[in-house]
């Protein structure tokens, strides 16, 4: 099993005529998803595996872009030939939600009852209604049954949600660096990024596009929130300690500038990601996807029984976290892997010892990657007998 | 010793006509300091206390405001009459820093140079500025030699910072709650919570003031960012955990409302929390106070060797943290624990088991508040030997 180069991938579009009920009691009516796959499904369609994605990500999960080669996909280090989701034996899908911003149905599209873009009218959405949408992508796409569906972080909870809403379509759900719910602290980050971005003057309550600006101070601020968060303490104080940024290109700096302009590494560093960011993403999309972060509580139909919520799932479950992610730590990891074994639902817990926080779930560890890949090797034998 | 009610305190003013030379080669003219004193200073002036206060505080340390009889000392539970530190034994001092809010010359001040307000002009500061223009106080009340130096947060910074400064003007250090240096994350924290003031567009580069406005949104988000990084994520949960806020007084919510307006008590808390702040706050003193915070280095002219940046210390030294600050963890004040071990330094240090983070500093502990009322009954005895 050899690791290939990364193929070049197209995008593909399925149009919905149908309205997608959504748990807020609206509809959307009308609507697109943009998808990738990779890998050839089999004859009897049982080597699928949906690829659900997080916050800043979309259906770009593997391989390189058609439109622009140098865009590798998210998650290419996981998914790909020989990789430990091999395509090479799997087919895999990666879709992107309803809500977001990477070309599937969302605020920037034109809103069909009013012939202008949705704006702060598109309708707030939950992990479930993402995973009732892929379910429809499934039956366009003939699939009855994924062998897995996996995602980390709040692509982790739309895996999670197929367990109970779908029982009988998911074989295995994988779920890496996720939790069963959002803490205090965890909302509170997402009220700041939003607050941060309702109040940029540029935001217009949300009808921004209309004025032909884009709320670009409040998006670098969230984003700078967030990429806190990603990181642990000690991946940034390895990183970027308390280094000064050298201006002048003329080595390290050893003097204070005594200035409010950039100082120290770490400021030019979140400047830059906030920078890129606000010029790439929708702020309604961000407001939105935060909402569903917030939102996502299986637990809470069942009187805050989590172990109640998976009652009737029939998947098989790996569950992994990082030892260092603070934003989703392994102890709520945990809180799941109980609720299942509380159902005597078989699962594989795996947690990491990395020092790069949340994001490591994105980045190349070989404990992570070999535990990954023994497990899909478990599936595509099940798959194959 | 009867805890006795919070005494009426009238703020006092002291002008300084001779220049502070600062630590980036700028200087501040013609500067006024605003204090307060509680108890009496005994005979041979030595059971002079000193107070520094923190990002979000003044020289109203103890007591009713004279002119506010609701508005009690930010550390009124701590200094007083049969408190840990007894103004019946001590005479304390608090005192409000260059570059604040609250009275000393600051960004708010004429600046004598041009008839206008300094706003951006204010010069950066640095703790040990502070603690300089402190020591001309001192100077100006007589005090030789302070028993003791006591601060939490950034007001532990300048007590620890007045050991190597004015190693013969100290007895005590009393540094609670505080750090050697900020960690990148720190200054990650630092950064955003300037950017949000900084790109908010009633900012005006700093001369808002000539604009008849306030950046208050940058200083909302700023002030939500500083109270989750004060909090601890246990205390959170336990004070707001995922309760929906109840709009209508009609009891607990149970539904979502499915909207990017105050659905969760954290968030109506946090907005409540950073509305009021902006109404008080000024927007170049924070920029100001949390550049001192990124700055504070004592090792930094030593070669990182924090040992050797006390090797002239003669105090000696009551460290405390608190086990769920996250903020400044135990582990940082242990750095400076062993950094005084490394010269011989008589050091007390005290972990307190509190739910709190860093908040912890300014509550009634009982454990804490114990172990600070023998550390002063200890400095008593030295004073009246």
């Amino acid at each position: 099993m050899s690791s290939g180069s990364s193929d070049v991938v197209h995008a593909q579009r399925a149009r919905f005529a149908e309205p997608l009920a959504l748990s807020s009691g609206a509809r959307l009516r009308d609507y697109e998803l943009v998808y990738e796959t990779y890998g050839t499904l089999n004859a009897d369609r049982s080597n699928a595996v949906l690829v659900c994605h997080a916050l800043n990500a979309s259906h770009h999960v593997a391989g390189r872009a058609a439109d622009a080669p140098d865009n590798l996909g998210w998650w290419d280090n996981m998914i790909g030939p020989g990789k430990p989701v091999d395509t090479d034996r799997f087919f895999v899908i990666g879709v992107n939600n309803p809500g977001s911003c990477f070309g599937s149905t969302g605020p920037m599209s034109i809103n069909p009852d009013t012939g202008r873009a949705y704006g702060p009218d598109f309708p707030v959405v939950t992990v479930e209604d993402w995973v009732r949408a892929q379910a429809r992508l499934a039956d366009r796409l003939g699939i009855e049954r994924f062998a897995a569906v996996m995602g980390g972080s709040l692509g982790g909870m739309q895996a999670l949600a197929w367990t109970y809403l779908y029982p009988d379509r998911i074989g295995h759900c994988v779920a890496v660096a996720t939790t069963p719910k959002l803490t205090a602290q965890n909302i509170a980050f997402n009220e700041v990024a939003r607050r941060a971005i309702i109040t940029d003057p540029e935001f217009h309550d949300g009808r921004f596009y209309d004025h032909g600006v884009v709320p670009a101070r409040g998006l670098q601020v969230a984003r700078m929130i967030g990429h806190i968060t990603y990181l642990s303490d000690d991946a940034m104080a390895e990183k970027f300690g308390r280094v000064l940024r050298d201006h002048d290109g003329n080595g390290l700096r050893s003097a204070y500038g005594f200035t409010f302009d950039v100082e120290f590494e770490i400021e030019s560093y979140l400047r830059h990601q906030g920078e890129k960011f606000s010029r790439y993403f929708d702020a309604n999309t961000y407001l939105l996807i935060t909402r569903a972060l917030d939102y996502f509580d299986p637990a809470r139909d069942h009187g805050g029984n989590l172990a109640a919520a998976f009652a009737d799932a029939r998947a098989r479950f790996m569950i992994a976290s990082f030892t260092t992610d603070w934003r989703f730590t392994p102890e709520r990891s945990r809180e799941i892997v109980q609720a299942l074994l509380a159902n005597r639902i078989g699962v594989t817990y795996c947690e990491i010892d990395a020092p790069h926080g949340h994001d490591a779930f994105l980045l190349d560890n070989p404990q992570y990657h070999a535990a990954m890949r023994s497990y899909f090797r478990r599936i595509d034998r099940e798959v194959h007998a």
